[in-house]
């Protein structure tokens, strides 16, 4: 096999009271990526389709975390990369990671997968610190592992997979805005209340628990953030109406998608987050603000091959 | 039945990365009480063993957990409540918990069991507040449950019951030194860093997984607390050597049982749990600090009766 045709998906990372740590795998929005074994020796990105994004490996995220493979394995031949893009950078549901697992991911098939997922990780964490400045994994595991996972720790990395219940469903709005990282990250607090970090580590508990029991009004419970979102929702226009709809609408819980400016609900099935989804885009409907939204099963085998 | 004795188990709150939340239950620390049904309408302490503890109902925690159930329910008989304590008050592992539960357990079982758990705890956190000025209930969810619980909020109560490994062992060592409640109080932080925060909830998350998945090695590395162990381990004397030596000795863990200044350590196995006193009382043996050591199963079952 010297070519591999792959899906790599959209993930949400934070997931309210999981800030810095939790995420999960989307299964309708992702980006698709071919990768391609080639005499020449190194990296080289040939196609780039739907966003504007750099040529040059070194400069271009999927090119970073797949040097950053290359640098540790004994070949006498180079890989191509293709990047068809469908997930729009700084939208908040992993773009950078889509594009950081989906080159090692399809190397590590090319060459007979020495690398086990968190090693894949270690790699594509590189390609996400160029796009993100700083080393974090909880939208690279979900979109490796699928699933939820839970990044324990990124020094030494250690992810954990969490059971997804099988009818847990997304929906993602994604209104048109920009969010500057440097604006969203001066925003963060650096410190906490003691009493708000134990309300959110008692919900994040709760939460690791409910997935494991299946425990919807549990989840629902647990499903709030005190720490980020009270700061960060103000960069996004009618936040606290579209989480007030969603919830009305009987969503499990609303909230912050990575960074933003995507809002993320959870809801118990299909046909729910279908109502949800217009509760959503009836809020953004009324305003000038464009959106894209998008209902998703949570993907539990994350990235994979197409052909 | 109009007379019950009781088992009312010591428990360890806290848990390192679970502060205010978490707590477990032991199998072989306790008090004993027995609750009786008298013609007398009203709740009297009449009897006390072990400890110095008031005899008036409203100044004893016991009594005032048994003055709130008291209140809600419609009876013309009263209750005379005896204790035979056997946990040191102030000695960190559930003394006033012990008490609370007990009165409300023992009489909920003398008029047909109307409450449940939750409804018990309602009561019994009354009697804690007594003893430590604050509603808290993660030594009183523990007791009374049994296993591993976490309290995910206390108003409203919402309780959760943890899967706990079937060779999980803990040793607690209890040395005799006295800690001022305010002291220990006035260490704690009003606001922590915000990325130790992330670091407590990712461990707590982990511990959770933890339990459900009995995976130990997780257990071992989620065992810790970098929030409050760093101000509160100061008032303990020698708390780092018994640490460490528990650790070299084979422990998961090693923390702070409450605020204090029991120290407790988590094991796979009793034989370990053996090996592990041992290397906590060599510690104190050198010293001139008298204690008390005590390796137990984790009690699944919670408060009990005796006969």
């Amino acid at each position: 096999m010297n070519e591999i045709k792959i899906f790599s998906p959209a993930t949400v990372a934070n997931v309210s009271c999981g800030f810095d740590v939790l995420g999960f795998c989307l299964d309708s929005v992702g980006d698709e990526m071919v990768i391609r074994k080639i005499e020449k020796k190194g990296i080289y990105i040939s196609h780039v389709e739907g966003f504007d994004l750099p040529y040059e490996a070194e400069k271009n995220v999927a090119g970073v975390s797949a040097l950053a493979m290359y640098e540790a394995i004994d070949v006498d031949f180079g890989f191509e990369i293709e990047i068809y893009k469908n997930i729009k950078p700084g939208s908040g549901i992993g773009s950078s990671a889509a594009s950081a697992v989906g080159s090692v991911f399809g190397m590590n098939e090319l060459i007979g997968r020495p690398f086990n997922n968190t090693q894949l990780t270690e790699f594509a964490i590189k390609g996400e610190a160029l796009a993100s400045k700083c080393e974090h994994a909880d939208n690279l595991a979900p979109a490796l592992f699928g699933g939820f996972t839970l990044v324990k720790s990124v020094a030494p990395l250690k992810i954990l997979e969490l059971p997804t219940p099988s009818d847990l469903c997304a929906t993602i709005i994604h209104p048109q805005i920009e969010i500057k990282t440097s604006e969203s990250r001066g925003l963060l607090p650096n410190e906490v209340p003691l009493n708000d970090a134990i309300t959110q580590w008692a919900n994040l508990g709760s939460l690791v628990h409910a997935l494991h029991t299946s425990d919807f009004d549990l989840m629902k419970s647990a499903l709030t953030d005190v720490v980020v979102e009270p700061h960060r929702s103000k960069l996004i226009p009618l936040f606290n109406e579209v989480k007030e709809a969603s919830l009305n609408a009987g969503a499990l819980g609303a909230g912050i998608s990575g960074s933003g400016p995507s809002i993320f609900t959870l809801s118990k099935g299909l046909e729910q987050a279908n109502i949800v989804k217009e509760a959503m885009q009836s809020i953004y409907a009324d305003s000038d603000i464009d959106f894209d939204i998008h209902v998703s099963k949570i993907n539990t085998k994350g990235i994979k091959i197409i052909n």
